[in-house]
């Protein structure tokens, strides 16, 4: 497109929205400052390539920590601390491989794979048997032990398209990878091989935590790339006798000491009440960087009090930035932050999340009861400026949800979602994907937020 | 973000939505074949990774036109034509380069410089000469002959980053681009710099076309990169007579035969009144494929038709997908279109276009007098459950402007343009930018608003 003369009839209707009322001068200056700076992008560029990896436990984890602090420290938070806890130290050590070879023809393939987190391993053999493909936990049933038993089994089942929500498509899908070896050992299975949780169509294998129980045996448990998924499942057309290898290197260690980490800006009216604004720290380990999730929803976090002192706004009360340790694996960061919140009985108005990737934001969803959800969707209009239109009842996060018991309504940065999930857990997410514009038009807005919360409650 | 629960809270709003009524069902249709099928985006694939630099005049533009005929042929469209015109034959020639040297420390800088399309070439010696710094064309004037006969003139000007809409930037600075040389030339200049006309910070010179005045001297003009621009002004603060070096291999050609490619759906109703829906098969030559400008849009004009055949839908008017050529200089095959439109005498009952990037739509501008405009803002509702929410009056679009004079209504699909400008005219605009299910969201609203236009006129 060149045109030059595109944009002139399109600004007339902001510039009336943009001077109702005072609210909006000041939102206005928030988004501003924002897409004027290049500090929190710079920041996530050094998180990405300073401490990829950084899944809780590992050097890398801690590394990120002491980075934050650094950073909050440098923007001059009144105050930066650790708050300790303990974390599950999962390893995922050497690079995972995986192959077969088709007898008809003596052809090799080889996938990508990467471990589940809170795999066990394979052993230095790696596992090699008959792989059978299903698409559901019923399916499983169906087959039972006399199918199942001695072989790996291949869960394949693909993320719905149809879905304008990719994460409901996410949803329906993501039960295979944390449940899939606990019901496949039910019946026997050696192995478990699960098909991505992506809408992608990619080489990348995209991991996330899965979980045992511990009254049924153990496997090994992978995720293939959905490309290779696709060619594995046209092999098993040909060949429904396939013998399957892969081989992980990852081991669970005893639980580790590690931190969220938090800066304040102090109230000026009512320094005891808190406004939480969060990300996570910790990402996976399988060659991203963790640039959309989770070290985007960090910087915003940090950003909203830069934004503030920038700005010469002083809040009523006082705004927290949270860097949660663990959210990938136990959510020991967010379990630990609402105990002490409890111990210490602070009052908390609101906690936000930022935690659906780095792409233009495109409202909030509110985790409350009706009338604190009626109350927060009047704050629309303050947003639609900026291409925000959705606001409504919904999820607020993972890491804020334990504060939920406390009656603190919970908020969740809806971001416009359709390529999230290329990112998610897998080697795609670099910092080269991240666009600083819509970084900071989501830093921005729930700076926003937070100013509205702390001039009007909830 | 690990959790699995976060899009059942979601899901209820939407699916209220979605039964309201028998059109909803329709569009809901397009939607879902649109987000299940790869075919678009492979096609995209292909133009990008074979046709890559097809700016008008070149053999690359010549395989672009019979490449998208074979297309629109495969996909069974009834008819499938070439329009032929007459486009202008820029030829860029070898890679360019520049450079300078601090005399103060002998530092030797290589800058990333592009040709502007239609530009002169400098002749193989380049132009080496004193550079001088301007912001605006009131500098240049305040400088007068004196200041700058002889020179470089460099335009700096920096994007406002403020604005949401970045197009709006864009519009503002373009003008240095376009007239440069022309306004520099009057003062006795001997070449122009000119500051790429994005919002990024990046590495990449963005070209785009210039122009000449006939009456006045012609002289060679490039785009440098952002980051570079930023350099050349540094430098230029330590050393105020630097001597720049740029070298170009551009030049004109004759004018030479070209296409505009046509394929139709036939009405069933009225076969002689048209809606177009259009992109440009043109595209820069500095290292891009034209993925997002604007082989896109072509794809997803095309793909509203395969939307409506593999969905059953007939329309009663007769729908017409048109890659236009040469919208990058001349837009000659925006203007032909509209001639024979006139010279025919057709009816056309609107005119949509897709060049505004192949991020997630977030709605339409229409150019149209204000009774059509409210018309076609009721469409709005059916368009919400899909994340858009902007349906006002605005621009068009390049190629179909040419028919408001035929009183045509002009749509614009709008999307979400934060990152647009990273890609805009340089060499990062490449496929790999591209997520199917953005471009997919975006063909299945264009189908969901020429069905409603066909079916309610406007």
């Amino acid at each position: 497109m060149k045109t030059i003369f595109f944009s002139i009839i399109f600004i007339l209707p902001l510039m009336s929205v943009f001077s109702q009322d005072v609210d909006s001068v000041q939102i206005k200056k928030f988004f501003d400052d924002a897409l004027n700076s290049k500090i929190s992008y710079n920041n996530l560029s050094k998180l990405c390539k300073e401490t990829a990896g950084r899944i809780c436990g590992t050097q890398k984890s801690l590394d990120a920590v002491y980075f934050t602090k650094k950073m909050m420290e440098e923007l001059k938070f009144d105050t930066v601390y650790l708050q300790e806890l303990m974390v599950p130290h999962w390893i995922r050590g050497e690079k995972e491989t995986s192959g077969c070879t088709l007898m008809k023809t003596g052809a090799k393939y080889i996938f990508n794979v990467s471990a589940l987190g809170m795999s066990i391993g394979t052993g230095k053999k790696g596992i090699t048997a008959e792989i059978i493909e299903v698409k559901s936990f019923d399916d499983l049933k169906a087959l039972g032990e006399k199918e199942v038993s001695g072989k790996i089994v291949f869960f394949n089942k693909e993320a719905e398209q149809s879905y304008v929500l990719t994460f409901r498509a996410y949803g329906e899908i993501a039960g295979f990878r944390s449940r899939g070896a606990i019901e496949a050992a039910k019946y026997g299975a050696v192995g478990v091989v699960v098909r991505s949780a992506t809408l992608a169509h990619d080489e990348y294998p995209h991991t996330g935590v899965m979980r045992y129980d511990e009254n049924i045996k153990k496997i090994p448990a992978v995720a293939i790339a959905t490309n290779h998924a696709d060619t594995l499942s046209m092999l098993l057309k040909k060949d429904k006798k396939l013998i399957f290898h892969f081989k992980t290197n990852c081991e669970t260690k005893e639980d580790v000491k590690s931190y969220n980490v938090i800066g304040e800006f102090c109230g000026s009216a009512y320094p005891d009440e808190f406004i939480t604004v969060g990300g996570h720290i910790d990402a996976w380990d399988n060659g991203g960087e963790g640039a959309h999730d989770d070290g985007c929803g960090c910087m915003q976090a940090m950003e909203v009090i830069r934004i503030f002192k920038a700005c010469g706004f002083k809040p009523k009360r006082t705004i927290r930035a949270v860097m949660f340790m663990d959210e990938e694996i136990a959510q020991r960061g967010g379990r630990k932050y609402a105990e002490e919140a409890v111990r210490k009985n602070e009052k908390h108005i609101a906690a936000i999340e930022s935690d659906a990737g780095c792409m233009s934001p495109r409202g909030f969803s509110m985790d409350a009861g009706i009338d604190t959800v009626n109350k927060f969707i009047q704050f629309k209009k303050y947003f639609e400026p900026y291409g925000m239109y959705e606001f409504r009842k919904g999820y607020g996060g993972v890491d804020i949800s334990f504060l939920k018991k406390n009656g603190t309504p919970l908020i969740g940065l809806m971001t416009d979602n359709q390529r999230y999930f290329d990112f998610h857990h897998c080697a795609f997410d670099t910092f080269d994907k991240i666009n600083r514009r819509e970084m900071q038009m989501g830093s921005a807005a729930i700076a926003g937020l937070v100013y509205l919360i702390d001039k009007y409650g909830l």
